[in-house]
């Protein structure tokens, strides 16, 4: 379903949206495209994947989003929504099946509120590489970032739950998993030896099928990583 | 409501929220409070107010919400709720009197896509400010915030609407408003001298019952920002 190569500047537009499927638009690499590529999976929706360069976007898809980023869905209808949070709110508001987000008001605005918490926690892992690549020292940056771990560690402590939002798995739960996923890409895994919950709930993410339907090894990850941090990334890597 | 002077560090803990009323932490002259108090008030929610010293915050406070931001809101079962734009869908799904986000999915992506384009002007009126007050050439900065502001009313021109979400106002209008509300606070009113539509907007804006009764003079925004940009916040100025 991802296993398209990208479409640069110059592609030639992609026709209308189907009628029975959703489209996305996407990088088979990009964290925040794998959240909405995970809600998709999660709830069993049919969609065709778009794959865009992102150093050289074809205009058609600037139209879509003038942003440039991804990922985007775009409906039969003509519907288009993007950034990963309202993209996955949208489509779990449209497919009943399989609801992510609770129903209370306040169910919803704790998970967007643990968004929101693990939003500032994001910058610290591309923040530890960079510094890593220029030869910084970065125990000081590992060290914060161990303690947003023990932060998010001591949440599922107190909540004495299996993942973010109780023992099944929420919309919280896929929003923070593509950066796990890659914790050995930035090669920052070890920050987790201390947080034996977190570690947990890493490993039942894992046993997931949206999870296990969407991931990449971290070899791959490691290989587009670099080519990305080298200024030329390798959008079609593996294919 | 809001006419209480600010609590600071080492001021007694507020008691129990009452029963049948919400409470709003906040602090008189900040913009993203001011969103949650817009809506407060056109929903007719009754709540009472308690103003924060955001620069000597109470320890309790920091307990309620360890960023230590405001808006947030407490009801009388103890739930805890701060981000502007949370509270605010909290505040609508809640109380289903005068729904501010249309009902339809696709409706509320467009609003809250609409607010993450207007999060990115936000920092242009800080910055304008920040870097006169050091006497640099502001010109390059004004003309980009003139063309975010032409983008806006190319919006209402192409939608044929006196608002942001259709012909009344909708929780897009609220979140936006606070920031026009200071334009000459901003000293950017001349920016909005090519955007007719725009313009108008910010005129009907100020007949609605929420924004009068939450807003402030340009005087006084003046005062307080001036005591905000050197440093010493007179939060209770005008009390």
């Amino acid at each position: 379903m991802s296993s398209e190569k990208c479409f640069a500047k110059g592609s030639p537009a992609p026709g209308p949206v189907p009628q029975d499927r959703l489209r996305l638009y996407s990088m088979r690499f990009c964290p925040f495209a794998q959240r909405t590529r995970l809600v998709l999976h999660a709830k069993g929706i049919k969609f065709d994947t778009i794959n865009i360069n992102l150093k050289d976007k074809p205009d058609w898809f600037l139209e879509k989003n003038p942003y440039g980023l991804v990922p985007v869905i775009e409906t039969p209808a003509g519907e288009v929504v993007f950034e990963s949070m309202i993209t996955s709110e949208y489509l779990d508001e449209v497919y009943p099946e399989k609801k992510l987000l609770p129903a209370t008001p306040f169910g919803k605005a704790k998970q967007r509120m643990m968004l929101e918490h693990f939003s500032k926690i994001i910058p610290h892992f591309f923040k530890i590489t960079s510094a890593k690549r220029k030869g910084d020292d970065v125990s000081g940056l590992e060290a914060e970032l161990k303690e947003k771990f023990t932060d998010l560690n001591n949440r599922l402590v107190k909540e004495k739950t299996r993942f973010f939002g109780g023992d099944t798995i929420t919309l919280i739960d896929y929003m923070m998993w593509p950066f796990f996923e890659r914790l050995e890409m930035f090669e920052v895994q070890h920050c987790l030896n201390h947080t034996h919950e977190l570690k947990k709930w890493t490993e039942y993410m894992l046993e997931d099928q949206a999870v296990k339907a969407t991931m990449h090894s971290t070899d791959n990850h490691r290989v587009f990583f670099k080519s990305f941090q080298d200024g030329e990334p390798d959008y079609d890597y593996g294919l």
